[in-house]
């Protein structure tokens, strides 16, 4: 099982005005992606990898010269690995409105000559299938073999069958759920005041004060981070052990080692993520919701999609997503007799695991592409 | 059942030096109080209840004049009522260190001349309980009926069994734990960033600057609310629910009533509660551990607690301080065949439900109050 190795991430520019769910248009975009494996003479192997909140095109190996810079699903994706390269054409592509390389808040409004901002456009998972599917195009692929992802990223997999249904033929969707509960916009929205109401944001516009909304970011990624681990992991991996030997009695120095690991976690998120996109990415979360558009009947939104097949994984301490949520999804494909694998992971890491190697996750996976890779050659 | 109609608090100077556990002493403290009931001839009928982290002295009744001023546990308090003030003479002290009367950051330390702001010494359940032990030597009450809590409260119903044994005769420890778990730690870690992260903290000095670090103590409470609340019972009263009836697009406006709920409580919040309070009460959660002194064995903590009766009460969606906090409880009592009942309510408000109603519960509180009147009459 080896390692992809070095890889090196392309950009694509499209002239054609991208229509946003919102009525709003984006134009003149670019899409920065990463492809590892090769595309085979029919152009059938292709496996569309979709990211959630914090991470990028970036899959998987690692860039020239720069440590520790494995891709955020290197685990998965390579040469012998569950989605094996030596049988795929992977494809890692950053969606808009993100802060790693394609169109996003952070670069020039062509409109302005200054930074988006606060005015870069709401986008939504719909939209971002959309830009995915016009890569597609670029890269001259008409049918994928599979689109998978974790979290919001397998709302975007789940997206692919109901937006361009004719040009996937599988679909798995892991720890992610039909749409956020009140409770998950609950916590997006209290990262977002903490970021909003920080003096550094500006309205989203503080690139032009040459300052960044760190104190907020800080906080909102703490509060992420707690809903990505399990209650039974932290307490398993922190517990009450203090940092120092004794209690210092104090309000404001760290006492236990959690806030030593939180504040950690949210310095480093500060330093390198974008606040206007965590404010799009929390409401494109916030915003997906196929059984809207029939009265609330998730079964209903999925009646066209009965020429995929589904895996669908759920993580059984993941109170993010919880198993219930990913049977909502089960029991929506299943009343419309939908080739639907229901995998019900126990594993302790809360929705983290997603991005892990329990045996038993992996296992399945390399099990559901060894048999796409099989129809695909066949 | 009626109500208690119109109180008055009341205030005790102590000149006496409060020893601290952090080592620290605070002098010529003042402590808010309130009581409802008449304190019998043989001063055997008195019950406390212990406030949990943004509640206070006022459990019952109303101020004359102001409308919608109940006491934060009027439903339980009062004639006729669970714990019946035809029967009981009930005590409600605010604890030191909060910012409703009792000594506290916002107010002036003697020392200086200035609030105290962050220079408050860090108090601890513990110290709130000798602290609250010295009001009923001023009241003249050598031995409680019965100290009761909820959260926080019940930390302190707790400790009284702990400290001082002698001076309590049973305790009802409601939605409470042993100790917080790492996640519990790690909101409350979030919270106090929010604030002191806020500019207009000033390190906990903001009231020479005429500020308030408002925008800290809404997202704080924010954070907390969430936890209080159960997933089911934010879903069942907002839902997906929007705020208006379509869809703005928009990563700063309301767009679901969940948002708008959150903000309002944390709009609220940040206009009554002092920011150091949020610090100090966040803290004294954080200490308390019983079992710390014990390495860790709780039912080593209780071994000294055999000649009280115990009521232990947990709510099952409770996920803050969920029934297996309670269990253990339960547990280090009946390895020392201490006399404990106890109560899982299956009800569907989250850890507010120590606040509400419930019939379930409120009866089980009934008869408990009701057996202790007969033995304090017997």
């Amino acid at each position: 099982m080896g390692s992809i190795g070095h890889v090196t991430p392309q950009k694509l520019s499209f002239d054609a005005p991208l229509p946003l769910k919102s009525g709003a248009t984006l134009a003149n975009y670019e899409l920065v992606y990463e492809t590892y494996g090769t595309l085979n003479a029919a152009r059938s192997n292709a496996v569309l990898v979709c990211h959630a909140l914090n991470a990028s095109h970036h899959v998987a190996g690692t860039y020239a010269g720069q440590d520790k810079s494995e891709g955020w699903w290197d685990n998965l994706v390579g040469p012998g690995k569950p989605l094996d390269t030596r049988h795929f054409f992977v494809i890692g592509v950053n969606n808009p409105g993100s802060c790693f390389g394609s169109t996003g808040p952070g670069q020039v409004n062509p409109a302005t000559g200054r930074p988006w901002g606060a005015d870069f456009p709401v986008v939504t998972v719909e939209d971002w299938v959309d830009a995915q599917a016009r890569l597609l195009d670029a890269l001259g692929i008409q049918r994928l073999a599979a689109v998978i992802g974790g979290s919001l990223g397998g709302m975007q997999a789940l997206s692919w069958t109901l937006r361009h249904g004719e040009r996937v033929a599988e679909c798995i969707a892991v720890a992610t759920a039909p749409n956020l509960s009140a409770q998950n916009i609950a916590f997006n929205e209290v990262a977002r005041r903490a970021i909003i109401t920080d003096p550094d944001f500006h309205g989203g516009h503080f690139y032009a004060h040459g300052v960044v909304p760190r104190r907020g970011l800080r906080v909102a990624r703490m509060i992420g981070h707690i809903t990505y681990l399990s209650d039974d992991s932290m307490e398993q991996k922190f517990g009450r052990a203090l940092r120092d030997a004794e209690l210092g009695y104090s309000t404001q120095e760290i006492e236990f080692q959690i806030e030593s690991y939180l504040r950690y976690q949210g310095d480093k998120f500060s330093e390198y993520f974008d606040a206007n996109t965590y404010l799009l990415i929390t409401r494109a979360l916030d915003y997906f919701d196929p059984a809207r558009e029939f009265g609330g009947d998730l079964s209903a939104a999925f009646a066209g999609a009965r020429d995929h097949r589904f895996t669908v994984v759920s993580f059984s301490t993941d109170w993010r997503f919880s198993p219930a949520r990913s049977r909502e999804i089960v029991k929506a494909l299943v009343d419309n007799r939908i080739a639907v694998t229901y995998a019900a992971i126990d594993a302790p890491h809360g929705h983290d695991a997603f991005l892990l190697d329990d045996p038993r996750y992996h296992g399945l996976l390399r099990a559901t592409f060894e048999r796409i890779a099989g129809e695909v050659q066949a």
